[in-house]
């Protein structure tokens, strides 16, 4: 799906261009160039939006372009989607009145060029301000920003409410501050169920309330669900083919195939205006629109657009294949640091690294997913019921489009749907199947209430990856800090955090044991994927475990899975144990190496394996020489694991003399909200370091 | 909404009827009364519905409607939609070849007939077998349940999963163990966000698949959506109108107005039987059929439902009041004990309490539930922006029919919709309204994301009323064990538990109060509405505190609102400091008055008031003289409150000889799941109990 921007792209003649050649902005020092943008520079604010006169606005959307193809270059981000919204975001500022008419951005990354008409140009233009900013809406950054959003299809609900307040308002004194509400939401969006709910209730209401469909034809790694067919023969009937799904949640409804044709919005978004009930304008845009794909300039895709939009579609050609597959943010590049919000296509131009991020090595997301897919794939042959499923994240999570190719139907991309997938993968459990479903932490929050009802209250023989878990340097809305409270919390639940490659793949492979095999688990199996601190021991032979424990090449996978639970005493020592959860057992050993060394002290160092159960036996054969007990997670302490443990030995206290019944202090994560810390400064800030560590020891 | 059943019913002749006439189970001895249902007796299996002459179908319903009826009077039950189920099972198990084929009840309160025809008539015959069988599908129970579901919409999902697995099957040997595949789905269920994604991407999968579209016009309290009108559209066209919501998901589409006729019920199965693609047969159905209204026989019934079907539809009738509106088992009726699921409309015929629970006193829910609203009913005329929302279970929390009637346009029923319930009340609380989001605990579960994203990141003032939250006798898929890990653990969230109804309008008052009041508070505030610990203790004098704690008609309303979240200190004493939480603070009270009389030890009684932060300055003056501190909390104890107590004195350990380390020790619930069990029984297996309580201060 997708892909319109043809392959006339690099035919085009640079010379046209009054902005940056865009040839220049590739190079490696990009981020040092600025754009030559007048127009934009010289917008403070909507106001000068609607002040410039008509004629202007394609330049100042040219300039927009230029400015994001060189951001992107630069500083890297959700370029695709906002490309694509350039002339609508343009038009929307000319015809509605923000802040007092209310705009609210589904998943808000593509707010950029929002951004950019309300006061914060320079933040794309000036590389020394790219940081100025966060990635998404945020009102503490401007009154023309409703939310703080990074997950998918809550726009129509939140504008619903806003559109609920104003109207009571109105009916009580005749009046309101409020004026017109927009929730823009995308097509890959609006497969979210709450999207649907949202929709439900949006004609239910009654009222102004105007969502804008931006409709660029793409997901993240393609559209995927049945309601796609009936949206590409509505677009191709100009908007009046039936059956109309906006129609049949009983909404108003209108079409702009010239989607990004500035004009052509202006007067769509002017019709709608002050409309006095609910309607849904759905424009056809193209994502990634100008991006440099086989071209290299920013024109070309303006002539590009125009023939697109105008001469293409009329020749019926809706849809050829997207030139930006093979560009190099393609799939490959769609990643880790990212924390990839939900909405747009992966494989085209859903998020862009910066160049200078380029040839670096695999984050661990990619790294032990592809580990991962390469150790299920070759199973497929023979296990026909082993499925794996993304609800609509696979290249960040190293879910690669050649594996997906190769997988067939092993794969599934259930769109943004993760109350689906896992309800899914259940249903695929209880027919004997062996379904794994594979997103980012944080995103699995959407699947809480079918993690505790269809997955574990029945039992389900699900396996979930569990990617970006606990600390990183994660912007607020996708931080996996909290993850472990959210999965170790669920009764029957079986949580693991292995701490090598080694160990991912023989979790992976005990939790997908056919269910009559030998010691395979009785119910769910959640796998927290390692993160950096793992992936950063692994690469760095100085960072190895000193005490003997096992890493990714040390030893083969498992066959047995006969003790998957117990926990695993790398050391034993006296006076000291460290219990290293997870990402945190590489700074275990290394604790325990400074203690060794610099007071003589030899440590127990644990790594539990597990968070869901303690192993109590561990924990007993602790008092005999064990002062103090200390837990090590990365993640919040509050509703985490350390807790377990001090309530263990609080719950459970030796009266005789010859057991001790040990202190426990516990280092973890505040339960908070953190925004793009980097994850060095975190584990500085929740004393989840060495000297820390040796320092609590000796108070 | 709903409502065909109409004004011919109690002109009917009941000398037609050769079952028990139905006003004799209505009497107060209903439950000895046994049906005689000689047809229905005789089914072992579904074999039997098969080999039954087709001339007996229509005596075999009503066997069964009649089963049923008296089953609710002397039991209790979702009643209604399964009355409206009973042709529809019936030809289910006429065409279909369970367990071969597989059929998924969504929420799965609608299976009472299915659990008859597959082995378990006697459960619904014979009073001493009532509780041989759950109220919902069980595979423990039966080769024919495929899940424990009581959350609504995810029986497509589920089946797609189960479907996907045949499909693999089959490409891979040619054969499978598992035939057609069977998701039944009630119109209300439809609202649930996760129903769109599975429909979304049933098509998408293709393969037999048949979505069983059980449309009785109703939810829980009428059905609320843009989407009913097109659906009313779409039955009063025979299935033929556009927009099509089904199509609109790309799904296959088949109609059957007489969805209470089994003959056309039948005839309509066998059409889609081992289809080799997705359909949805849109089946008209009667919520509550049968039920006596204002008739007195099951005849009545039936002869009303055939015109109903045949004539009244003919004529252009298809909707009336509904005479069952004003019956017994009406919105006050819908209740508590129950733990009401999701599916069918309370107001009509949803929820049905046994006779012999007539004229007791109300549940917790119902009771603080009508206490909350009645508070804020007369701030709607001054406050335009209040508004409840609840997500379709208004009912059994004491919202009742006639308070939504005042509160007119302050009140909203999302439908079956908790994600878009909780983004909506964001919404409003970002243009400066004051939502209140109003449901049971576990439904909660469904918007976890919501209140991490939409409220808590974004400190929108949302106050969330949680009901049912903590230990009770609830079935496995409505427990609300597990809400506090839910709520507390998540940033920026308040919870507050009060202990009084006192404390319970306090704690609503200052969670509402206008953002720029003083002492407002400056994000979301989740109130745990208070259980049978508390509401007994306010009822019975013999149990209210003997500290001198208040209660509910001690003072007045708080006004001030100056230190809603320090601790309150109710007794202070030595050795032994008591600490309980919500609806464990009565048994602390009762814990220190035994301590007092049997041991002579005045311990401190503390009542912590909310659970999202610790009062470190109580905690702190423990140290002086209390060598233990116990915590009491009825929710699990892993991720819950207590851990936190422990955790902050073990990473607090002073080395002063002045100041105590405590020991704590801490009570609360496994980390299980438990179906049915009574909340007394819980309260001794988890040592919730004065005895165990003074026995582990005296160990």
């Amino acid at each position: 799906m997708s892909e319109m921007l043809g392959k006339g792209l690099n035919t085009a003649d640079s010379d046209a261009m009054n902005t940056t050649p865009y040839a220049a902005v590739v190079t490696p020092n990009a981020a040092n160039i600025e754009v030559n943008a007048p127009l934009l520079r010289n917008i403070t604010s909507p106001a000068d939006v609607k002040a410039m006169p008509a004629v202007q606005l394609k330049e100042l959307c040219r300039e927009i372009r230029t400015t994001l193809l060189n951001y992107g270059h630069a500083h890297g981000g959700h370029i695709g989607s906002n490309l694509g919204m350039v002339e609508a975001t343009v038009a929307l500022h000319r015809v509605f009145d923000s802040p007092h008419d209310r705009i609210v951005f589904d998943v808000s990354h593509q707010s950029y060029v929002h951004k950019m008409l309300t006061g914060r140009a320079l933040s794309y233009l000036e590389p020394q301000h790219f940081n100025d900013v966060t990635g998404f809406t945020n009102p503490a950054e401007s009154e023309h920003d409703q939310f703080v959003l990074g997950h998918t299809g809550t726009s129509i609900s939140l504008a619903c409410g806003i559109a609920k307040t104003r109207n009571a308002e109105i009916s009580a004194t005749g009046t309101s501050s409020i004026g017109n509400v927009v929730a823009v939401i995308g097509d890959g969006s609006l497969s979210s169920g709450v999207a649907f709910e949202g929709l439900n209730n949006a004609a239910e209401q009654g009222g102004n309330l105007i969502v804008i469909f931006n409709d660029n034809e793409m997901s993240i790694a393609g559209d995927f669900g049945g309601m796609y067919g009936p949206l590409a023969r509505l677009r191709a009937s100009g908007g009046t083919a039936q059956p109309n799904i906006f129609n049949a949640f009983g909404l108003d409804y209108r079409y702009v195939e010239a989607g990004n044709d500035v004009d052509a919005l202006i007067k769509a978004f002017e019709e709608v205006r002050d409309i006095d009930h609910p309607v849904v304008v759905h424009i056809h845009t193209l994502k990634g629109a100008g991006y440099e794909g086989k071209t290299n300039t920013v024109d070309a895709a303006h002539q590009q657009l125009q023939h697109t939009t105008a001469t293409d579609k009329a020749e019926g050609i809706p849809s050829t294949n997207n030139v930006l597959h093979d560009e190099p943010w393609h799939s490959d590049h769609c990643n880790l640091s990212d924390h990839e919000p939900h909405e747009g296509q992966c494989e085209a131009s859903h998020w862009q690294n910066p160049d200078a991020s380029l040839g670096k090595p695999e984050d661990p997301r990619k790294y032990y997913g592809k580990m991962a897919m390469a150790a299920l794939e070759p199973r497929f042959a023979s296990e026909p019921g082993l499925v794996v499923i993304s609800p609509a994240t696979p290249g960040s999570n190293g879910i690669t489009h050649e594996f997906r190719e190769r997988a067939g139907a092993h794969y599934v991309d259930t769109g943004i749907t993760e109350s689906h997938a896992v309800a899914f993968a259940a249903g695929i459990a209880r027919a004997g199947g062996t379904p794994v479903v594979a997103t980012t932490a944080s995103f699995f929050q959407r699947a809480y209430d079918q993690f505790f009802q269809e997955m574990s209250l029945n039992r389900s023989r699900v396996t979930v990856l569990d990617f970006l878990g606990g600390l990183s340097g994660s912007d607020n809305t996708h931080s996996g800090a909290y993850d472990l409270a959210m999965f170790a919390n669920i009764p029957q639940v079986t949580m693991l955090v292995p701490t090598s490659g080694r160990d991912f793949l023989d979790d992976l492979a005990w939790a997908t044991l056919p269910a009559n095999a030998e010691n395979a688990p009785t119910g769910s199996v959640v796998i927290r994927v390692p993160g950096e601190g793992v992936l950063a021991a692994e690469r760095d032979a100085t960072l190895r475990p000193i005490t003997g424990a096992q890493t990714a090449a040390s030893q083969p996978v498992d066959s047995v899975f006969s003790d998957m639970l117990s926990w695993r005493i790398n050391q034993s020592g006296s006076q000291v144990a460290i219990l290293g959860l997870g990402n945190t057992y590489p700074l275990a050993e290394r604790a325990a190496a400074a203690l060794q060394s610099e007071h003589g002290i030899t440590a127990t160092v644990i790594d539990p394996r597990q968070c869901t159960s303690l192993d109590t036996d561990a924990l007993e054969s602790l008092r005999k020489n064990h002062a103090l007990v200390i837990t090590l997670e990365d993640g919040q302490l509050e509703g985490g694991w350390g807790e377990k443990v001090t309530s263990y030995y609080a719950n459970h206290w030796q009266h005789s003399e010859s057991a001790l019944n040990p202190r426990v202090l516990n280092f973890g994560a505040t339960k908070e909200f953190t925004d793009r810390v980097p994850l060095a400064e975190l584990n500085k800030r929740y004393g989840l370091t060495v000297d820390n560590i040796v320092s609590a020891v000796n108070r």
